[in-house]
């Protein structure tokens, strides 16, 4: 047997055969034929074969992960129509008297390079699918028999150096039990779609690639992060059990699913989720969410060549609050720029697009971008619980000038005799640390806080997440992360205003104690998390939390809070 | 008269007529010639005139800017007379019947091209000082008598797009009374040089360049970013006197030489300077510094092509000790990685590299490096009165190990007989939010605080300061920014420790009466900065200054901040 250990990326147990996902060998040789005509044929027959393949990865996709993962398949079968495309292979296997693969790389390569010579990122995605169907394609005319992400048709545990979204997409959830991966983290792409596939995973471990062979019995833990390779007939019985518990705990968090988030001596707390788009709702009422508590308005803004409307937006909006039916919905204003690029709009390169221009400081810049948003919110108002929140907001001044141009928005709607509700609540993000410090300043101004603390430990840190050399110091539970969150809670009250959190924190079982401690009133979190959050939440008591919130802020260490953590939940 | 506003980089008023750097036409055309002989003779004389100019410039260079400085154009001379370089030309000239000017250029370009297509840093420098040389000789080649920042011998004002270091190391003190640029702020390279030449300095005009000609008389007001171009005889002699006025106050300053820094009511502060190389201690006594608040070592590793050796940085260090005679030196250890690279040492691109893998990050991890420097800061502590500093300290964790080296290697030192002082201070940069927020946990174990307020202010408001589409929030008076720096001197002074602060911000005129009230103990500076802050600190009251600070950090922005102590200085 053989353990290897990396990051527990998604929950559960996986017990399964290996299937090491590999990208086979394309490269193609120059052959003259006699006979054009078979290679016509082939050709004619490959894309055929590759259309179907194409249909159905994208019904799955449209069935398991919404309509906008779908998309991409739908570009993938335009290209493999287009005679733009497909005339000029068949004029070169003709004209040259060569082979169809040789032909097809030909000229895809032409037109990778083509697009790929263009300015435009949006181009450049279209190089990206060209070179995806050309390799189907060619596993077709080349007959490569290996095994692709799409071909699984038994239970298994995928393997791989890490998951592309094409690869994601393709793994069927009905028989991908698992997966692990050589690199990632828990914010990496592999691991945040594997936490919506709800499928055990363990990423960045180095090197499992190396050490596993296909067929191998493979245990993936994705409670702790560790991975075992022919494990003996014990161990297998033991994770068989420990597999048995987590479901029966799966199901018992399923209960609780229509039930209020409350701790021992009944405390409540609100459970929020996070969203993408209006198709995430779904999963936020299937998983007992009491609120969106961050809609990320950005995916509007991308795979598209062009500016929303404000009528697409407002569309958009009003479908989300209609959907929650009454229940708040927090709405995040556009969050772009930095490492977020919209192919449309030019911005410029910067040295450090984590401290750059983006956001809200981009928004207030580009007013012509906001005020379509901020109309198209104000028109929605008048469907739901509409709450708006504004990212990366530094200064007051900041805040401020959002206000005035929201508000006149919202007077020139009331103007044109448009209903605009009364009672939008109106935020920011909090996730920059100036704007933790000065929260008794700013609680005077906004109606809520939502902490944003991804971003709020990485600049507090200094420290990139996404930098595998600094990522040791994304360190949720350093007390200076809790200081500054208590003296945002603290500041809001003062206020009488209420405080969310949207980071990854807010679903983190060892922050969740400390959190409620410290007075947290809303945790927004991935859908997924929230019933393991009321579960954990329901065992707790206030007065200890309280205890243990106060006491984690005079401790001098990460290391020091988890262990006061573990010692107050396992008395 | 037109007027123009900038900022103010430089202190000081310069009348004189406009002098405008431009840089000329070096295009080079192809020409059959008959007579190479007279070619070669062409390009033995040019290259004979930029020999002369070289050494003028660089024995001007050694004399007003020090060896480190000069030592480029040491480069230049190499170039100018290296065979390898020069005889392909000749043998073009000769081979082709080309005229000398092409020949060159076409060398040159083959050189500039095979140096930058090495990833080595230091040989992309080569390739610049290849260019500088090139358009040397080429000037000489092709008669342009357009005059370089060298030719000025008569009192002017260097108006400019941007100076480079280069231009600037040509600048003659005696006759550039001032210079302003479209481009630059505070903080770039030709404010940071004017500062030290002590010559009025306006940046960042904008358009400053397409607004003057040649000969126009201009007025640069350092003291307010102001620049007045062909002012009237009334607004001349209001400036003589204005200029008369600053005069009268530099000659009140230098009499505070060799007087403690004391406000109206006997409070006593330490006046320190930062330094870069132990040729700037002179600057530092001859303004009257009482310590060195930070040696930045950074250059001891720059400008040479591997790591510097133990012997090599000690006897920097202990000159450095020496010469300040027992008065403190606080010396920050290696702060490299991010933007600021070493040819020599392969570190891979980052994203982010504000938020990087930089400074005490890099030296836990490549000990061989930081273990060099410690032992030769530890023996050099037997010559001075040492303090050693940490860069980048951002959890408990990190101080703790990088100590635990220092005692390594201070035990080893020992046993192998070596003298190292008992006395050494032990501290770190306070420059991230963590370790502001968790300072009174810092403080149980340091031996004193170094406020970095450049990094700090960057990684509170998540701007970069260098990126100009958010330079507004790097906000020094951003109340957040003061109530952490409150937080820090509170947390020491609990423990008995001293606070510093390092950064641009504590020789800023507004800030130091805040700085005071706070309660910070030593204010470290450019040396030129030490007199006017000494000046304006013997006219305070701490009682007043202790009354504004409380109130400063009870404001809600900047600029409420800013005039909060307009209004109490004004008193």
């Amino acid at each position: 047997m053989n353990k290897i250990s990396g990051i527990a990326a998604s929950a559960g147990i996986a017990i399964a055969r290996a299937f090491i996902l590999v990208h086979p060998d394309y490269s193609v040789q120059k052959e003259q034929v006699e006979d054009t005509g078979a290679e016509l044929k082939k050709l004619d027959e490959a894309l055929e074969q590759s259309r179907t393949e194409v249909e159905a990865i994208k019904a799955r996709t449209l069935q398991e992960l919404g309509e906008k993962k779908a998309e991409i398949f739908e570009s993938h079968l335009l290209i493999l129509s287009d005679p733009e495309f497909i005339n000029p292979v068949k004029d070169l296997i003709s004209k040259d008297s060569i082979n169809a693969s040789y032909a097809l790389n030909e000229i895809a390569t032409q037109f990778v390079g083509m697009f790929e010579n263009m300015k435009s990122a949006y181009l450049q995605e279209r190089a990206a699918d060209m070179r995806d169907v050309t390799k189907r394609i060619l596993k077709h005319l080349l007959g490569i028999t290996q095994a692709s992400a799409a071909d699984i048709n038994e239970e298994v545990i995928v393997i791989a150096e890490d998951l592309t979204p094409s690869d994601t997409a393709q793994l069927n959830r009905k028989y991908v039990k698992g997966f692990t991966t050589n690199i990632g983290g828990r914010t990496s792409h592999s691991a945040i779609m594997a936490r919506s596939l709800e499928i055990p995973a363990v990423v960045g471990t180095k090197d499992v690639l190396s050490q596993v062979a296909n067929g191998d019995l493979v245990i993936v833990d994705g409670l702790t992060g560790d991975v075992f390779i022919n494990p003996s007939e014990e161990m297998v019985a033991q994770y068989r059990t420990k597999q048995q518990e987590y479901d029966v705990q799966i199901a018992e968090w399923k209960k609780l699913r229509d039930e209020p988030t409350l701790t021992q001596d009944k405390t409540q707390v609100e459970l929020a989720a996070n969203i993408g788009t209006p198709a995430d709702v779904e999963g936020v009422l299937e998983n007992g969410g009491e609120a969106v508590g961050l809609y990320r308005t950005e995916f509007l803004y991308m795979g598209r060549d062009k500016l929303p409307s404000e009528d697409v937006q407002y569309n958009a909006y009003k479908t989300v609050l209609e959907k929650m039916d009454g229940k708040p919905v927090v709405v995040r204003t556009l969050d772009i720029g930095g490492d977020k690029e919209l192919p449309y709009l030019e911005m410029p390169k910067e040295m450090n697009p984590f401290l750059g221009f983006r956001a809200i400081r981009l928004c207030l810049d580009r007013q012509d971008i906001f005020r379509v948003q901020l109309r198209a919110l104000l028109r929605a108002s008048a469907h739901g619980n509409l709450r708006i929140m504004f990212p990366m907001i530094a200064t007051l001044g900041e805040f401020r000038q959002a206000k005035e141009v929201l508000l006149e928005e919202k007077a020139k709607l009331t103007a044109e005799g448009t209903v605009v509700s009364d009672n939008i609540q109106l935020g920011i993000m909090v996730e920059i640390p100036s704007t933790a410090v000065l929260a008794d300043q700013f609680a005077k101004e906004v109606d809520f806080f939502s902490i944003g603390t991804n971003d709020l430990i990485q600049y507090t840190m200094a420290a990139d997440r996404m930098n595998e050399r600094v990522s040791y110091l994304y360190q949720p539970y350093n007390p200076s992360i809790l200081r500054l969150v208590n003296m945002v809670i603290q500041a809001a009250h003062h206020e009488g205003k209420w405080v969310g959190m949207c980071g990854e924190m807010a679903g983190d079982q060892t922050a969740i104690p400390l959190l409620l401690g410290l007075g947290l009133d809303e945790f927004s979190m991935s859908a997924s998390s929230i019933l393991p959050a009321r579960s954990l939440i329901s065992k707790l008591t206030m007065s200890d939390m309280k205890t243990l919130a106060k006491e984690s802020l005079t401790k001098s260490t990460a290391e020091e809070v988890v262990e006061l953590v573990k010692a107050t939940l396992d008395k």
